[in-house]
């Protein structure tokens, strides 16, 4: 049986191909909009926020703006307002509806922010509606609980945005990555042994740092919500600040990685030192050094660090879904969970 | 036997009390330096990051400033500069010697900030030679590894930061917070239960909102360092887009709230929610509502929400050591750890 998440999951190459081809040429609006913007807040939970932390980072390293993630309770719960004159507000939600984000982007233009929406919901979904500019994303219907497809391209119009306001980054590498996805999909390395590897333990730690902090956190995200695995999302230098006593013969580690750029040497580090300790470390992406570092390998795309995420993220996503199945889980309906989420 | 952990919990009061005799007479040196700053960006790792997640709550919620936590890897690893001006830095290290934080502050000053050190190594140490003003806690030295006295301390120079910024609190309730510490070490509440329920667990979830979710993030922390439990900090919001789905009745929830506060209604409905889901839910404060709403309750200190979580942590570290020994496990000394982390 194919689940929705499966086929999801291959939807990907297609979904950003269409997103990139509806955004690109958008380009200019956001430099319009946003192109004086001092620094940047992300409003978003669950998967967005994990998006969000992307677009963080991306900007700050290649746009050179501060940037960081708005905590929703100082808008919604202690209804404070604060001066965010100056400030590009930017908030994700795949359906668009979620109404925290929707009063908190509210709450953002209100203090003085210029406000950009990236959905999957549509023009007319309440949170485009409430934006400046809305940026959507083109992934068609998602059905599976667990994001997928609509997580990879809010990563592509994070990058779009990022055109916008001026980073120092090749844009003809965009264009790379459906290409590269669609390998990693076809190819993603050892899979089996990696589900092996987790289809009898409670806990695993994930880990990435800068670029890939993201995808560390959204990988941990998935394992939790379709396989009800304990996964902490950490970057490697949080992960040595205590949780590191965590790790031991019972508890993998899933280590991700770039294939270039500054943070995989401590990734490979982290990889000899979890393996050192008696437990496995199963490396995602990293290249030929990662994976002779780790227990098992899963393939990385073929893209330069600062769109590598948009790959990164595929092996985590095919090792749920099949680990859900191992588990007996349905992926595409885990307990507890709907497809919109509200909270307020 | 007793534990310098446990010792080091007893010194909390006093620790407190010492602490802020040193840094109320310099609140008019706070507002001079950062009275102007339109934002504050922390920085820090493991506790102290903790700690930072208070202080940015408290200083968006009382103080009206956007405040954020830096991310060190744009300054040490992708050795990017941003533009500073007009915001304030403030670093947070126990030891003040962790190379990645003092190099980060270095970095903030650089690229235009006004600088604070929170620390608890002395006017001598590195950080607070590295900044423009230095707030030093007087928590005396701690031997055990799972910081206690530096954190509460840390909490407490937060506090005396936020009045130097304005905040809309009155500022006698610090002077309360020693004595209500002290009751809650003497009462923390029915400890054995809740010792006996984490006894048997891999993993537990912790959820606070707001003002309380460094309490939860710091209680989390705890018990990964010292218990090796695979243990969740998240605000009730985020448990909700996904991680809830790994509450089982083998999973058991820590739920955090002040006696107060626009968050204690919403922690109480997830108590039954868990409860309802057949899982253990464990009060820590919340006063009698969310103390009836759960399987076993701790309490809370007697304290105002803003400076609540100098007490909230109380009961975490209370059942972090007893549980620690109960598993086998010298909380001084949890493997894979030292006092100072040197991260890069």
């Amino acid at each position: 049986m194919t689940t929705k998440m499966r086929s999801e999951i291959a939807e990907q190459p297609a979904a950003l191909r269409a997103t990139l081809d509806a955004l690109l040429p958008r380009v200019d609006e956001v430099k319009g909009l946003a192109g004086g913007a001092r620094q940047l807040v992300f409003i978003a939970r669950g998967t967005s926020d994990n998006a969000a932390v992307y677009g963080r980072y991306l900007i700050e390293a290649h746009a050179g703006r501060l940037s960081s993630l708005a905590a929703p309770s100082i808008a919604t719960t202690y209804k404070r307002k604060l001066d965010l004159g100056g400030v590009l507000a930017v908030a994700l939600s795949q359906s668009g509806r979620t109404e925290e984000i929707v009063e908190t982007l509210a709450w953002a233009k209100d203090c003085g922010a210029s406000t950009v929406a990236i959905t999957n919901g549509g023009e007319e979904s309440p949170l485009a509606q409430a934006a400046d500019l809305a940026l959507c994303t083109v992934a068609g219907e998602e059905k599976a609980v667990p994001a997928t497809k609509t997580y990879t391209t809010q990563l592509a119009a994070l990058a779009v945005l990022a055109l916008g306001l001026g980073a120092d980054v090749d844009a003809d590498d965009l264009q790379r990555v459906p290409d590269a996805v669609e390998a990693l999909i076809a190819d993603p390395g050892d899979l089996d042994a990696v589900v092996d590897g987790l289809a009898e333990v409670s806990g695993v730690v994930v880990s990435g740092r800068g670029m890939a902090f993201s995808t560390a956190l959204e990988t941990a995200l998935k394992l939790k919500e379709a396989c009800y695995l304990h996964a902490m999302g950490l970057s490697y230098a949080d992960l040595l600040h205590g949780p590191i006593a965590v790790v031991d013969e019972s508890t993998p580690a899933l280590l991700i990685a770039a294939g270039e750029g500054p943070t995989l040497q401590g990734t490979v580090a982290l990889a000899r030192r979890v393996t050192g300790a008696g437990a496995s470390a199963f490396g995602v992406g990293g290249g030929d050094e990662l994976a002779a570092a780790s227990t098992a390998a899963l393939n990385g795309p073929a893209l330069p660090e600062w769109v590598a995420p948009m790959g990164l993220i595929i092996p985590g996503q095919l090792v749920t879904e099949a680990l859900a199945r191992r588990r007996g889980i349905d992926p595409d309906s885990p307990r507890g969970l709907n497809k919109v989420t509200q909270t307020d």
